[in-house]
């Protein structure tokens, strides 16, 4: 397998999951002097890997969650921030403009913020209360899982939180297992829509940040080509009048509430495309976790299935994952 | 101009305000009986003509609000939905499954509905706490503006709200004036995009819902053309790295306090496409609206203009606006 080190993966996935401690006892503390009303914030592929939890806390939680971009959050404000808020931000890079200037704005307000990044000594860390730093190594999710879980389990929201996080110390290796299972099928995706005009990506539920942020951030970004994500239900008030012989449909089909409207789209472009590609949660076996855990760990899994897609891409249309026209080389 | 009897829409403008009373009569039970959440919930078109009210609660009131496709809240509940709880619903069908499916889950809690349709004896008006029957008229965001609108002020977070209702009665003259105005630009939009393979639309802010279902609900729907929505600032996470020459690039410009996320999109688009086009709130004079109030009414007047553009695009591509392949004409 290409540009693949499973000992690698897990090495690193050991050292986000020994942040467990760490990140618990900022949830606790947090937790114990209060949290009125939880904000996710940030930009782009953030967004993306922080919708999942913002869907488990709309769902699951009594306390009020909003997800919002930084630069709308920064435009127009949003008069439920108050002091018991609390503000989660994410930036890889640690110096996204518009993420940082929000940690700035809390900090004068007194307004307790999360950040997670990177790398050390960023502007973000700088100006949170708490930085939870994950290296760039994978899954970032992970940290997120010890996060919200534990502070869903304070509220008794989430009773089987310690359960849960035991068994994701052996995630990565389970994702390992994916990345195997789905190589093929990865690279035959690719050869066959490496030239693809446009393409149509659908999902639901904790996996609509994926499918949003594969798109927009992989494809889009740093492939150059033409998509559109729409939500499963969404799917049905417009965009499904596209799909016709020959329009790739790719549908990442999730294992959680939301599976009868992925199966809807499903049926729908069997019968009306013949590009048609799933890549299905229950096809992974992910040997280490609990039936009952399955969905909460999806948007990792498919990531890890996705990884696949991307590298063969780049190696198949000599076009490196990296390469960029315009994000941070020109200004704008 | 074709399609076009400004005298009618007056008319039919009249009977949306004549609604006024009985709706802030509405407003004013559900505030005094409390109101401890609000959500906003509804399917595709139906969603994208609630955001904006969405966004306007966001940003200025306590209130806390969500904005969910009903399809979504079906599948997976959000904790958040109590006794004190408001739940508002759009279908202009009024028999939009999942939308009936939602009204008929409250009914049963014991949780208040507020239905916004556009027929009288819909399934959706038989399980609502209560109905608001806008006839399929325009601008249908009257509605809402005086029912939420009416809620904020009780709430004493929109004090301007007697002066901005009375204003409204004159909002289809100004709407009027505003499709004259742009009927040309429009023709020549159409005219020129009428076989684009793709095009990328953008707004932000209250715009957004807009921006997503023009592109989705009309250009996608009813035109069967390709194109991808995004937002301001996600623009440039991802999607800008497609822009170049000959790229149909599409801005709808707010006047709200995202303006400057507009501008920023602006700037790029013009640097690196030549096929880039503004529909900006500015250029429309609406006499009889105070400048304080212009960003509030934005979608219901770019709605005015982009109208144009639909009609405009039907007679060219001699595609009628109604035309489907697939929706509520197969089985799905």
């Amino acid at each position: 397998m290409i540009k693949f080190d499973a000992e690698k993966f897990i090495h690193e996935g050991e050292k986000v999951y020994n942040l467990r401690d760490k990140i618990e006892a900022i949830a606790i503390q947090l937790f114990n002097d209060g949290i009125k009303n939880i904000f996710f914030t940030g930009s782009g592929g953030s967004n993306a890997v922080m919708q999942p939890f913002y869907y488990w806390m709309e769902s699951k939680s009594n306390i009020p969650s909003y997800l919002t971009t930084a630069a709308d959050l920064l435009a127009s404000g949003n008069k439920k921030i108050q002091k018991d808020s609390l503000v989660v931000l994410l930036s890889k890079s640690g110096d996204t403009k518009e993420t940082v200037a929000i940690a700035k704005k809390m900090e004068k307000l007194g307004i307790r913020t999360v950040s997670f990044v990177n790398k050390d000594n960023t502007p973000l860390q700088r100006h949170s209360t708490y930085t939870i730093n994950t290296f760039g190594y994978h899954p970032q999710e992970m940290a997120f899982y010890f996060f919200i879980g534990k502070i869903m389990a304070k509220k008794g929201e989430f009773l089987e939180y310690d359960n849960f996080a035991k068994e994701l110390k052996y995630l990565p290796a389970d994702m390992n297992d994916v990345a195997k299972q789905v190589d093929e099928q990865a690279k035959q995706f690719a050869e066959r829509y490496q030239n693809a005009g446009y393409q149509i990506w659908i999902g639901s539920g904790d996996l609509w940040g994926t499918t949003y942020c594969y798109s927009m951030c992989v494809l889009e970004e740093s492939q150059w080509l033409r998509t559109k994500s729409v939500s499963s239900p969404e799917f049905f008030h417009g965009t499904f009048e596209l799909v016709e012989k020959n329009v790739p449909v790719i549908l990442l089909e999730s294992e959680g509430n939301t599976r009868p409207l992925d199966e809807r789209v499903a049926a729908f472009a069997k019968k009306y495309t013949n590009e048609f590609t799933v890549f299905d949660m229950k096809s992974f076996p992910l040997t280490h976790i609990s039936k009952q855990f399955r969905a909460l760990v999806e948007p990792a899994v498919m990531w890890a299935a996705l990884r696949r897609v991307s590298i063969h891409l780049e190696k198949i249309r000599n076009h490196p994952l990296t390469k960029r026209r315009y994000y941070r080389v020109v200004e704008y």
